[in-house]
């Protein structure tokens, strides 16, 4: 990349990737309404959303397909009933976690599936099967990405060796996850140039998957765009696990590509969000992810501390230095 | 400076500055319960933090003592009663707005005042003004800060203008501020660099006031600490007009000197803010104020769309563009 892109470079690279019922099923175990997750096609396809992302494909013999709703599994038929054969110019994505889905038997060939992009997820430690995974989408005609999670946890000399790893596969898209919302800007420069370096070596993408613990996900996101990342993951409304993502709003506001609108996800955001709220989902930003987040821990905790309406902040501060 | 900050310094020179009181009472007219006073400077005592900002010194002629509770105003004898003789490490300071206060009459001799700091709040084109207050009040014995408002409306010729005009004062922190919370990391750090240059070369300090309208008050105060800014504005979970301010719970995580502390922050929470916000005040990051922090406009538009409990996000901005 020649220099570091400015605020208002108009970069055509950029990918904008929606998780917001991916992420966002994580807080509702996946029942959204099929008009929820319509309207955001719509409304998606409008603003100049790059990728939707659907959902896992989990497997459904290790999770009951009765106790959540139809985006843990995303089945190729069920998108189908939302995007027809998707003639936009927006791509449909959809996770697959490592050692929890059935790949070689959810995963058809691309021609036969709505599907473009199979994002695999994978901690650290699980690369290897990750590949195997990346590979068997890639032969099967998909676009993969690999999201390494929580690498918040790992040292460097891993990361680059998972880095180098991936740079080997078949993979077009390399993520850099900070799952539990606890890098600041500066590491996320750092961990950016390390990233692009491996991939750009390798004719790969970067993409970066943000959480709100300490109302860094956007922040970290602009400043990962600044240093050569192109794939952004976004929710609209933040709406995700614990503290939630890169809020879509506030990321097509950035944007200077003319192609990305805003009004449409305000559109959303006033006939699906507001109502989505008022029925009890949680998430979002508060004090108990910081807390998490500034101590690099998984949001569980503070999950269920919301959950119970609790508002004791210094005593789970307390709880939670004590299994620190 | 020897080079720049890193996110494990150890930056002595650093102060926080708490304006919960101040900026928070923008959003109830300043009636805050003695109590909810009290326990902010008993927590912010506890916490380390080094400036607690009781309001403004208003002009009683101009704005009606029935219509505010008393920290518009500010009297010494009000803050004598929270804080008696103030045997703390921790300092006061109030702020006088340019043509709002009387301070010949209002400011007194620093000895006989519980105050330790006046911030004059000014315009750009209101700098001479400032002055003329800067070194009324410096003469009277007072630390002075100068905090020039709406920059992000300013150009740069202007601003240098007026820093060199700054330095040759008696001014000790210049303040940039970010009122209408539309500017950038990117930006911040290119105006930290602009304020710290001027400022380091007259023996002055630099200071930040950020705003919260797109969830970038924190990433843009770290930012500008990494460029050599010592003085950070923060409130308590955001308190203040619109989006609200820098979060000191934030803020007191990531900073690394031992002698701050987040858990009275965390208790005060608790116990005055979660019921401040029961009782229907209003404050923090919400769609419209990222909307007036996009399109760079004060967000007295998106405070009213907020007290009218309105919704229709896309309509507002419609509306604001319309007005742009």
């Amino acid at each position: 990349m020649a220099g570091e892109r400015t605020l208002l470079s108009y970069t055509p690279e950029i990918k904008v990737v929606d998780c917001t019922i991916r992420d966002g099923g994580l807080t509702n175990d996946f029942f959204f309404t099929d008009q929820f997750v319509k309207d955001l096609y719509i409304a998606n396809v409008k603003a100049g959303v790059d990728y939707m992302e659907f959902g896992y494909k989990a497997s459904k013999d290790m999770f009951d397909v009765k106790k959540f709703g139809k985006w843990k599994f995303s089945d190729d038929e069920d998108i189908r009933a939302i995007v027809g054969d998707n003639n936009t110019n927006m791509k449909i994505s959809v996770m697959a976690d490592v050692g929890r889905c059935d790949y070689e038997k959810d995963i058809i060939d691309k021609k036969d599936s709505p599907i473009d992009m199979i994002r695999v997820a994978t901690y650290i430690n699980t690369i290897p099967a990750a590949v195997a995974m990346i590979e068997y989408c890639h032969e099967k005609g998909y676009e993969t990405s690999c999201n390494i999670m929580a690498i918040s946890k790992s040292n460097d000399i891993d990361i680059d060796a998972a880095l180098e790893q991936l740079c080997q596969s078949s993979v077009d898209v390399i993520y850099l996850v900070d799952s539990y919302g606890s890098l600041y800007p500066e590491q996320i420069r750092r961990l950016s140039e390390k990233y692009v370096s491996f991939a750009e070596a390798h004719g790969k993408k970067v993409g970066i998957h943000a959480h709100n613990n300490q109302q860094l996900a956007f922040a970290n996101t602009t400043e990962a765009v600044i240093k050569g990342v192109s794939y952004l993951d976004a929710t609209v409304s933040s709406l995700g696990r614990g503290a939630g993502n890169c809020p879509s709003e506030l990321l097509l506001g950035f944007l200077k590509n003319p192609k990305y609108k805003i009004h449409p996800i305000l559109d959303f955001i006033q006939q699906e969000i507001v109502p989505l709220r008022e029925s009890g989902v949680k998430w979002g930003y508060d004090v108990p992810y910081l807390l998490t987040g500034i101590l690099n821990q998984h949001p569980r905790s503070a999950i269920a501390f919301e959950n119970e309406e609790r508002t004791d902040y210094k005593d789970f501060y307390i709880e939670l230095l004590e299994n620190f």
